[in-house]
């Protein structure tokens, strides 16, 4: 793995495996203003310790963000964390029992896989369609469980823009899944980092804001919306989860950083980060619109793609013969990457589809990188076909014939996603 | 813990309670033209996602840091951490299943309690001296566990300057300890974020160097030569580990903060990083002896407390019969803060000691709080004199008779140090 990921940070590979905001859209005059603005009032404060919870001007920031959703949690109830990441971790590492069962969708995000695997979960995943993960599954495999006296610790979701699915759980849903989680009693963890990239269609109320956070523990990050260099994330839980959760961050890393909280609060404090969001949000939906419009020209007929109304990700399965971990090795050689679907699947299911990130490449690299791949499919496909019909010559075209019907986007590949082209 | 971390914050109360370093010593203008540097010549790459083992350029920061104390890692060795309290946690993380015997000293680093606590580890203590850890008990223990078949996972130790105990590992017994490694194949955890901050004497070789990276993984840290609030620390480990603990990086918070580690890059490239430590060590000197006349002075001869040659901590001892975690709660209503004893071992002992930090207050907060807490142990050891010797009245003088004789500083009390006191 640490060389897949050296290899994506090649500069002549085009990376569509990572989860990369970018990043040179932020104006460097506000980051050098910012900054010396810090360094001339609050230079020793910056650079010490600060609070394992975050700071109150953190919070205020956090809950900028969440009100801009409709959610209005109580400071108390907030941590900031390193990252997402971390807000993932200290949950599991929270409320984790070896053995314990924990409900997510499938397929779910590659990052939480090895937590969830690292606590030894016993993970149970709930298939999606374009609204999102399937409620009634849900309650059937809730049902199940409960037949043999088991209850899951948590249901993980990321019911907006889903990271790898790229789709969205409808609003009837949503409220669905707050009635199931106060009917059983069950916590649910939100994990909302692309809600406010949204390109177009209307917002819908997160669970936090549908439950008031009786039940629903709500993650979020900044990363997505400003910077994932910063590393700061949050977390929002009820007063005897987050008791726990601060000791594991004092544990886990004393405190989040001061400096890059700082910074933070200077963003916000300038008064244009929902502006700098909304451009984000104009950049992406083109990209987005030249990824769909690539998978379209570029990959053959028996492939499937969702099309998402937002956030960094589509997500696309290709005919059940074609195992895209094989198929990343052979579009490395031609300097292009995704990340292969199994990564999002704690089971190694998903072998036949890939997560094809957007937000991180401009328009010609996206065109260029989705025409490369569909060119290592077509070669799999014409291989394939070669192989399977008694009739076909080596010479078979691609996208001449259909033999791998096309399957549901519900499966994912078998690496973590790879957050790096850093050093471009 | 909380509400009294939040104590501790409140301006009026002297903190000698956190580890924290004199951040205000830092200049200003370095920080915000190494910040202008980064906006204007890198702006998108600071702000994006990095590798998760760190950027070569900072794995060049570390090794000029180590290279400073004699040692020469592989960078490929190295893995840059969210601070040295992170690269405890991976270690732990990385190497300690449930049950597994770790030893380290008594008291040891109070942040590392909780996590081998957290891992299920079955921590054993080995006493101190003034020279450090006491290898000849190490070897008994060594030879019990044997005994029963056991073989601790590592042994964990911070040589120089210990936190909280003030004491150095000795020369001769750095080379004993490090040849019990290698006669019974034991890794040795050398957590070292003190090493450079020497006021006095000879500097004394890392087990690292001893060694040569075969039996010994090396923690460092940023926080007490430049700055805690940008959370970087580090691991050196040999490979079979290293590929370990970057799978627990992933999982814990994919990589550390890219904006922080390009702040570092910038810092060392000015190339006056040894000055500032130098100057550092010019500020704790002072401070280290401003303390040791006010325990002198207003601590009751009952007392003993350690004489550190470097580093942040002096650990004072008191009677026997002064539970430090009650003496804490005194002390706060007289606004001073320090850590209790009891924190810096798994077992509650050392309920009798505390740690007194000298590098995050200025000469006369020390005295001043110095004064405080032994007016608060004075007033305790008298209404133990009243209450014990027949013929004394409750008028018996403070420091007017010695019943509980002084106790070798081996014992730490409940709280985990609080890295606060940022918010004044």
């Amino acid at each position: 793995m640490r060389d897949l990921m050296a290899i994506t940070a090649r500069p002549e590979v085009i990376s569509l495996a990572g989860g990369l905001p970018d990043t040179s859209t932020f104006p460097p005059s506000s980051f050098a203003a910012h900054m010396t603005r810090i360094a001339q009032e609050s230079s020793a404060q910056a650079l010490q310790y600060g609070p394992t919870e975050g700071f109150d001007r953190t919070k205020e920031c956090i809950r900028a963000l969440m009100a801009a959703e409709g959610m209005d949690p109580d400071p108390d109830d907030i941590i900031v964390t390193t990252g997402g990441q971390q807000a993932i971790d200290l949950v599991c590492k929270t409320l984790i029992d070896p053995g314990d069962v924990v409900v997510c969708e499938g397929p779910t995000y590659p990052g939480a896989v090895p937590v969830f695997c690292s606590y030894e979960a016993d993970t149970r995943h709930v298939e999606m369609d374009d609204d999102g993960m399937r409620i009634d599954l849900l309650e059937s495999l809730l049902d199940d469980l409960a037949t043999e006296g088991r209850r899951p610790k948590f249901i993980y979701t990321v019911p907006s823009f889903h990271n790898p699915a790229g789709v969205t759980l409808s609003a009837e849903r949503r409220r669905r899944l707050v009635e199931i989680a106060r009917e059983r009693e069950l916590l649910v963890v939100e994990d909302n980092p692309y809600g406010l990239l949204r390109f177009e269609g209307e917002t819908l109320p997160p669970l936090y804001q549908l439950d008031g956070g009786d039940y629903v523990i709500y993650l979020g990050t900044f990363s997505k919306v400003l910077s994932p260099g910063i590393r700061l994330g949050w977390c929002v839980a009820p007063p005897p989860v987050m008791d726990k959760i601060v000791l594991g961050k004092q544990a886990a890393d004393l405190c989040t950083s001061t400096l890059t909280q700082y910074f933070v609060a200077e963003h916000f404090a300038e008064g244009r980060w929902r502006e700098y969001i909304d451009s984000l949000c104009g950049i992406y939906r083109s990209r987005r619109d030249a990824m769909l419009a690539a998978l379209e020209r570029h990959f053959p007929p028996q492939a499937e793609w969702t099309e998402p109304a937002g956030g960094l990700f589509v997500w696309a399965t290709l005919p059940d013969y074609i195992d895209t971990s094989d198929l990343l090795a052979k579009a490395l050689r031609e300097n292009v990457a995704f990340v292969p679907g199994a990564a999002a699947h704690v089971d190694g299911s998903g072998s036949s589809s890939m997560r094809l990130n957007f937000s991180g490449s401009d328009e010609d690299e996206i065109r260029e990188g989705i025409r490369r791949i569909g060119d290592v499919i077509s070669e799999q496909v014409e291989l394939y076909e070669a192989l399977t019909m008694p009739a076909a010559s080596s010479a078979s075209r691609p996208g001449a014939a259909g033999s791998g019907a096309g399957r549901a986007p519900d499966r994912p590949g078998d690496v973590v996603p790879m957050p790096r082209r850093d050093q471009r």
